[in-house]
């Protein structure tokens, strides 16, 4: 144990935590304290390391080995001749890993700013003492670092939820933290978990031609989605996957194809390999939250108010340990927000939950933002709909689209625009207009759905006439360019 | 010769110009006048037989071609075993013809409405004779119909540009009326044009397996774009294609693989196919317009006023025929801005030209809008750019995207975005939102580049963060929410 250092700030955290360190704050001393994922330092968080970024580099190659598939359908003669995963692991693993790696010696070896590699604990106010597990920082393995700090910021992310019934199992199993950097590609793969992650892999590994079998607790995959749009994605799941909704696994033993499930129907799935997608927990035990007087919610989120303000004194926290929303872009915002609380105490700006927009990459894409139909009609709204097909838009039909749909949901009676959920073909940016829409208005206030559609030009014939259209098929009261009903020849022509 | 018959509308051109017939005019008597495109009645109009729907289709169809062949530097061995063009026309066409043929049947057979399928002729103020060249409608071909309306909408749209050297050479070529239903892809194909249906074609041939060489007059291709966009344009273009710039061919024969060109500097350049793509002319000659009071400007459009109205009495007209804008998109606004006040003399709506956006589908897909920064520094703008690469953010990363730029030009001074001009995956969506910016504004009137960026969420790891990226590198004044510098780390993160 030396004795305790001292910083102007203390970071936990090296994901979003550690973009705080902006030109306001460059010349404060600075620790930033991350444990890593396993035995690897892993700077740079969840995202970077396990989560957005390499999953979107897969999912773009399993796009590429689906288009080659699918070609025949255009009149394009194509065969699939193998998919080389090491070969794909090794190009995302080999971008990815020196950003994380040049992102903690940075830090380490900046005059203002150092890194420890280990877990923190919080001892009293402030005060917190670092076990150091990792080598690449100062301070030996094994030793035991006691820093504190003017503030402290807990910025500790969020970790995979693993079901009792499958941690006592001691049945070896995958997690996001793991599975991208495997050696081989199982013929087999059983996900338990119907949310985002469970969807993003199935799409990768069944596309990279692994048989995916899909078990949930929930009746329809992506439930938090609009109703309509969960469903239609849980049909076409079923023609791809072997999908079982409603099922929780009863017992998980070895055996079958490497490991098997029984389900409480009395079905037993069976897989190469087990991936656990069953959502996340907040990083916030282990942290010693009590000592310093940092309140929890019963769910396990850190306790924050708006400006990021936990109950102790001088500790912040932000992104998945204390957000309502695990997403990337909420918790940069989150940092923006508290890296400028940090040095404008008398000027406290807060943090902006209002249209959180999400998306899930699997296949189809899907994006939402805002309220879905059945929360509008919940809030007393006089709800109107429109779920526009791809398929029936210029762009749509070029991509022999079957199955695309972009729904809009709207307040009939003042033209408002409430939501919008969408399941297609880049859907994550076809619907920034509406983000913006929502999020900014218009000169007059809020921008109805007629002023959308009819107040911009959308280029003919791109993929955004989707979004026109799904607009254009609200019934609200018309613009007043409008020329009555929208001829629909003339939305194909 | 007939009697004359008297409608209350009278469309010469089945494009836009078909999409007048509104509800508000389904009881008026309306005859819709089209000389269809070489032997075949093609309703509809340019777009739908011969422009963007079915160049989409084959610029689709061209991408999945053009992924498979690229698929190995994703890890995914694929082989391109052939192009099946015969069946990539027919499914293409086989699409297309019926909605022409049935737009023409509906419009045949409907009560109020009648179609005339052959070339139509002022002979007077609101009088025209139509002879009757094509079958499809109820007049015998070879008829001379007199026809006449209390008002008359002239959207006969326009048709290729020949260069006088092409014309009189008596050699065979192809423009984009008929290249799409060739029997058999050529070898190797000279396209003779610089601009968008040259660059569109470019690209479809290319990727299909044509040797395609390119000669324009002008020294950069799509030159109308912004002048770095058309350069980067260009340049890779040189890759890709054989590209003969400040170049026009001096003389055209029969020779080398089919055709020969002899440029100026004494190249000569051969392919089996010679595509002429050197712009549209409006179609407004051939039409008495003389007989009928109706002024043509210089250039050959129709000269309208911003409602729409020719200098003749009870004439209106719109699309190519008309416009400063040869595009559907502005053709359909112009349709319902004329198709309103058709009916409402006394409440005139305006074309809206401020803020139009276009596209061109080649590859890499260009898009848009506004000002360029030549534009925004002759018009006295104190200009700032910012050129973000779509392979610095994460999504283009995942597309290993090695020359996607997206460039926003902006008033350092207010803020104001002008223009924004992109060429990558996708630009033609987007490019949505600032289409919106520029066109509604926001609360307090235009919107700033840094309310664009930070007052709205972009999702993790859409590609729009392109777009997000590109506003937040423009050097203006920070957005009341921003952290001082945008952390580049954060960016990819």
């Amino acid at each position: 144990m030396t004795d305790s250092t001292h910083y102007d700030l203390v970071i936990i955290g090296s994901g979003s935590g550690n973009s705080l360190v902006t030109p306001d704050l460059e010349n404060s001393r600075t620790a930033v304290v991350d444990r890593g994922s396993g035995s690897r330092a892993s700077f740079g968080g969840t995202c970077l390391n396990v989560g957005c970024i390499p999953t979107k580099m897969f999912v773009y190659t399993a796009e590429v080995a689906q288009t080659v598939r699918d070609a025949g359908r255009f009149g394009i003669d194509a065969t699939l001749d193998g998919v080389r995963w090491r070969d794909v692991r090794d190009r995302i693993f080999g971008r990815i890993d020196p950003i994380s790696d040049g992102g903690l010696a940075y830090r380490r070896d900046a005059d203002h700013t150092e890194a420890y590699l280990g877990s923190a604990r919080f001892v009293g106010e402030r005060e917190l003492e670092v076990e150091i597990t990792l080598p690449g920082g100062r301070h030996e393995v094994g030793s035991v670092q006691r820093i504190s700090g003017d503030q402290v910021v807990v910025a500790t992310g969020s970790r995979p939820r693993v079901p009792q019934v499958i941690a006592d199992s001691g049945v070896p199993f995958s997690t996001s933290d793991d599975v991208m950097r495997i050696d081989e590609l199982p013929a087999s793969m059983v996900i338990v978990g119907g949310g985002v992650i469970a969807a993003e892999f199935a799409h990768v590994f069944s596309a990279l031609g692994v048989r995916v079998s899909v078990v949930t607790r929930t009746g329809r995959l992506l439930r938090a989605l609009d109703a309509e749009l969960s469903q239609a994605f849980t049909d076409l799941a079923r023609t791809r996957w072997d999908v079982h909704t409603d099922a929780e696994p009863q017992a998980v033993r070895r055996g079958g194809e490497g490991v098997e499930l029984d389900l409480a129907d009395g079905t037993v799935v069976t897989g190469e390999l087990l991936l656990v997608a069953t959502g996340r927990v907040p990083n916030s035990d282990g942290l010693g939250l009590d000592a310093a007087g940092v309140r929890v919610r019963e769910d396990g989120r850190v306790e924050v108010d708006e400006h990021g303000r936990t109950s102790a004194p001088g500790v912040w926290a932000l992104g998945d340990v204390s957000s309502p929303h695990q997403l990337k872009h909420v918790a940069n915002h989150e940092a923006r927000v508290v890296a400028h609380n940090l040095v404008h105490p008398d000027a406290l700006q807060s943090f902006d939950h209002r249209y959180v927009p999400a998306a899930v990459f699997t296949d189809p894409q899907v994006a939402t933002v805002g309220l879905t139909e059945d929360e509008a009609r919940e809030r007393g709204h006089d709800v109107t709909t429109k779920t526009q097909r791809y398929g029936d838009v210029a762009y749509g039909w070029a991509m022999e689209d079957t199955t695309g749909l972009f729904k809009v949901v709207a307040d009939r009676r003042t033209g408002q625009l409430l939501g919008a959920h969408a399941m297609g073909p880049h859907s994550s940016s076809l619907i920034q207009p509406l983000i913006q829409a929502l999020s900014l208005g218009g000169p007059t206030g809020p921008l109805t759905v007629s002023q959308l559609a009819r107040g911009q030009y959308w280029i003919h014939p791109a993929l955004s006439e989707v979004v026109e259209n799904a607009l254009l098929g609200l019934e609200v009261a018309p613009y007043r360019d409008a020329t009555a009903d929208y001829d629909p020849e003339g939305e194909a022509s």
